[in-house]
């Protein structure tokens, strides 16, 4: 996940062995699968190819014991995808996590640190490289 | 900061406008300063070229109200580059930030994520692209 929390940014994935079986990107996708009911109008809610949101969806299915998103055929529409059961829940889990962080990072430690932080960088000065030390 | 908590990776950016005025790759270059004494050394602890390494060091040092790093003229050894006061703070609040995420995220929420996530993916079935849906 990516979530602002006044100048804090908390990137959360789960991993399953070197695959993201869950993070910012894939969440957002279960969201859009849920809205729009098909790979494609999903992927294209997101700006993402078809190929590369299948793709995700194929990852995400392959991570869990059973599959987060599955294809329905037929139909009135001609056939979509949806969320599981599993993939509801593993949406709201993962989104209840984020809140849990965001509310740990409230805390003394990012207060302290964005005692000192400036509002934005210091303009940047030339040379853009000093001499070696 | 990147933080494995069993399956759960955490990575926190404190941002300054649009600059990353901390991050994992970041608090591990102040850790090199203090250990190796000079830009170079500290760079090349992390693989990194001196130019990027320098690059990192004026980002930070541009984002904060005075600098993290601060280089030091002449002396035995020919000058080199330590952490200032403030330098050592923010990577102090920095790990504990880290720290305090790492034990957030040991609850229910990644508990009960990680009841259903595989040991590792499925393998990938072929074809690699569906029928659209």
């Amino acid at each position: 996940m990516t979530r602002a929390h006044s100048a804090c940014k908390i990137k959360v994935q789960i991993l399953c062995d070197d695959e993201i079986a869950m993070g910012p990107g894939k969440a957002d996708l279960l969201e859009a699968f849920a809205r729009e009911g098909s790979i494609s109008a999903a992927g294209r809610a997101l700006g993402m190819s078809y190929r590369r949101t299948w793709l995700l969806v194929d990852t995400m299915n392959r991570c869990w014991h059973s599959p987060l998103v599955e294809t329905v055929q037929g139909g009135r529409k001609g056939g979509g995808a949806r969320l599981t059961d599993l993939g509801t829940a593993i949406l709201a889990q993962y989104r209840q996590l984020q809140a849990d962080l965001d509310q740990a990072s409230g805390g003394a430690a990012l207060h302290a640190l964005t005692a000192t932080l400036r509002e934005r960088p210091a303009p940047a000065q030339s040379p853009r490289s000093p001499a070696k030390h």
